[in-house]
């Protein structure tokens, strides 16, 4: 109930329920469980059950466990199986490459290409950033989060958006000294990345947004606004970048597909970076705000020394 | 059993033998499930229990429910949370530089880069390989396939090899002409790698192994060798490796982190591909072999339309 900044406790509202109408205390227990597992991309799932239970429920806006949100600690919208990130944002694209000076590769306008993170690194709203003491210029990137719905294999753009569940704020937060290091090595990000993905604050089914592509996005720093825009202009659709990574393999409930960071969305198109402490705001319209804030360098950190040319 | 071509339904034969000892055939079930569980990440979790249950059965060699190799359906030997795939054999590295006749990056010198691979894709032992159709030029990769044993967040090398449970065969098929334009994105591998990992047959565990570093590898090709070598020779040891890929991150049980390509390890140094139907052998000193038979091309699968140049 984002309106009145309330949760609820759907699995205790359920069990309560059903004790009232005879269940015994026990199977009602398992029952709600079953219907609201503990992690989301189990219940996304499970499907219909949940969602038609969760609808019965959020119809009667029970005051009985229900939550302010602040007392809430929040989890990652999504447990996703897998982190995919992609780029599909044309004024993203240009900022970047404009600011290094470099003229994109054709291979961008080939496949809507995108990263793959680990999933042990998700964060949710309001969590602490981790930040490893080996990372001096640290930024975020201000993304959609495709949450799947379904499980799919080789879609086409024409069937993809089926397997949409919903939109969560994604929030690629990114080194750029460590990144500077990773990419010429064409295997991909991994410690410029994968000590943080934000998720969150929740998730919006889709059926609650009016436009998919044009859906008004914001960044804050410290209460400032450093980006404004919307998702539109787009080199690949949602539904290409769905089909595309379902392409060959297997996307499952739960996995968040980070729409690529929105056009003016990093700090580094304005220069700027991040310092330890700020709070990062992600204001994305139909969903929320996602805030973290930075925490302190983690020091005493190994890192690998540099081997001698061998050819 | 591997030298008498056998394997042991570890779990049934744990379970008859607490029913002989008394034990209700519902809680000797359940008890032998949570010692020898479906998922291997999820046995290695356990970990003491699990070894130790499995080294008592073994060592009574028993003939009931044990079944010969011909009539085994094999899985992967574990079932990684995320695959990772590194780049230590130095042979590799300047084998695949000096085809492309281009230097290999200094980054390659800083940091021991590894991909991320997804991990719905791997495949085990007599698996048929899927071959989706926009693939035409098909390689294999003859890997060590390092797996994790216990969870670790940021280890030094002095420490990594604690995390290691064992060593099994990992093959990372290629699709080079997918790779070539993948790659220029600097994101990582997505459909040029992601349709298979092979991950067989079995693990063995460190403790049977003498020398880490110098294990016999091999591959071939419908019976013929197509490369042979040893691990010797990284640029990174597996402790740096193991170290890099949890630092600040996770590693859990399970995980399998791939060495890199032997050198000499794909058919790309050889001006050689693979074709429909052939059989792809890694024989690795200490472990057995992986055999996978190349499947029929997929058709009909989406491609997305090239994109016209916006800047």
């Amino acid at each position: 109930m984002p309106e009145e900044k309330r949760v609820i406790d759907l699995k205790r509202v359920l069990q309560e329920q059903l004790v009232k109408e005879g269940s015994t205390r026990e199977a009602s227990l398992k029952y709600a469980e079953a219907v609201f597992p503990g992690s989301m991309s189990a219940a996304i799932a499970l499907g219909a059950p949940f969602i038609q239970a969760a609808e019965r429920i959020n119809a009667k806006r029970p005051d009985a466990y229900s939550t302010s949100f602040e007392h809430v600690q929040w989890l990652p919208a999504s447990d996703p199986s897998v982190v995919r990130d992609g780029l599909t944002f044309v004024g993203h694209i240009k900022g970047f490459h404009e600011k290094f000076k470099h003229a994109p590769t054709p291979s961008l306008l080939k496949v809507p290409g995108y990263f793959k993170g680990t999933p042990h690194t998700v964060i949710g709203h309001e969590a602490e950033v981790p930040w490893p003491g080996y990372i001096e210029h640290m930024d975020y990137e201000l993304e959609l989060g495709y949450v799947i719905g379904k499980r799919g294999e080789s879609l086409r753009p024409e069937n993809a958006l089926d397997h949409l569940f919903g939109i969560t704020i994604f929030n690629d937060f990114s080194s750029r000294d460590r990144q500077a290091i990773e990419m010429p090595i064409q295997m991909g990000p991994t410690k410029c990345k994968d000590f943080a993905y934000g998720i969150g604050p929740w998730i919006t089914t889709v059926d609650e947004f009016k436009d998919l592509d044009r859906i008004g996005m914001e960044v804050r720093v410290n209460g400032e606004t450093w980006g404004k825009g919307d998702s539109s202009n787009k080199l690949w659709t949602i539904a290409e970048l769905i089909a595309w990574a379902s392409l060959g393999e297997t996307i499952v409930p739960g996995d968040v597909i980070g729409s690529g960071t929105m056009g003016g969305g990093s700090a580094l198109e304005l220069d700027r970076r991040l310092q330890p402490g700020d709070v990062v705001e992600m204001i994305v319209e139909g969903v929320g705000t996602l805030r973290n804030t930075m925490g302190q360098p983690i020091a005493g950190l190994w890192w690998p020394e540099e081997r001698k040319p061998f050819m």
